[in-house]
């Protein structure tokens, strides 16, 4: 080929591939854990269909774009399961190094492009980050909600891990959280979480 | 739940989960195949990185919406191998049908939006949807041209199938088609596509 910069394009669109083959603890149903590629695209969909419960205005190409590419870093730094503390203490250094790596496969255009996407997205501090973050937590708490709540019960995840993981969901979507917060006492009454 | 909205929201969010286990016939590696969510987040990517090279100005979030949900339908309908002409002659009525039931649990605003937007996709009369099905197109073409043609060759395609299939490539970008034929003839010499 002699298109150098679609060559650096392809190279990175076969490098995402691998996103397949990076598994979640969430399951898609009762057989299997998803993928990073099938979980974005999920909350991608779940953007645009739920845009109308944003707190703020929001640019809703960027937030879905956003949602696409945030688990990129995930083919090197592998998924950090949401309640792992030790994990999640490494996780941002991983995840820097493998964005530097990964997006640095692109153009250098596009390649600082995508750094600033997937910063602004970990950093939550513009509404489409907000609000794409609301989605990457309703996304799993309604799978788990449907698969009867078996990766809470698994992993013995208590409301006060799930709140914390939600601090700045309130700030993406004040009505979702409402939403949220009821699923999460439900699965109390059902004793998939633990009341704590 | 009192926001009937948002159920009738959430109820498609996850009737859509199930384009997670609607497999397609091209692989994402040598060990198995590619499932419509996958696909999906893949060309909405690729739209994404590669739009310098669309023939015409276009909208890139429309587009990429248009790939996350082009699909749908087959959880219903299953998926048509291109290639596959009996499966073909019933495709549409299929799928129309399947449009019909899924987007049909959605808002009546919405689900017409998406009806819309994915017959757009389908009839390819605008740019968005012109460049998306080049994306669709070249997605699989890159992912088989990477696992060694395997899939061409397991299904003996022919040089003049992967040409009509993509009839309307040149439509939405003349650069990117130019590539995909090089990328064809160079299968025909390593034997993975028959030369007629």
């Amino acid at each position: 080929m002699e298109n150098k910069r679609l060559e650096k394009q392809l190279e990175f669109a076969l490098e995402v591939n691998k996103e397949k083959n990076i598994f979640r603890q969430t399951h898609v149903d009762s057989e299997r854990c998803e993928n990073d590629a099938e979980h974005s695209w999920h909350i991608a969909v779940m953007i645009y269909l739920l845009r109308e419960y944003a707190n703020e205005e929001f640019d809703v190409a960027k937030a879905m774009l956003m949602a696409l590419i945030h688990d990129v870093v995930e083919i090197d730094a592998g998924d950090t399961y949401a309640y792992d503390n030790n994990a999640l203490s490494t996780q941002k250094e991983r995840e820097q190094a493998a964005a530097e790596r990964i997006f640095g496969i692109l153009p250098q255009d596009q390649k600082q492009e995508m750094i600033l996407l997937f910063n602004e997205f970990e950093e939550c501090r513009t509404p489409e980050a907000r609000f794409a973050r609301v989605m990457d937590n309703l996304q799993p708490m309604m799978l788990n909600d449907k698969n009867n709540g078996a990766d809470w019960k698994r992993h013995n995840v208590a409301k006060s891990q799930i709140y914390k993981r939600n601090e700045k969901t309130p700030t993406g979507s004040a009505e979702l959280w409402e939403f949220m917060k009821i699923l999460v006492e439900q699965n109390i009454e059902k004793g998939t979480i633990r009341d704590e």
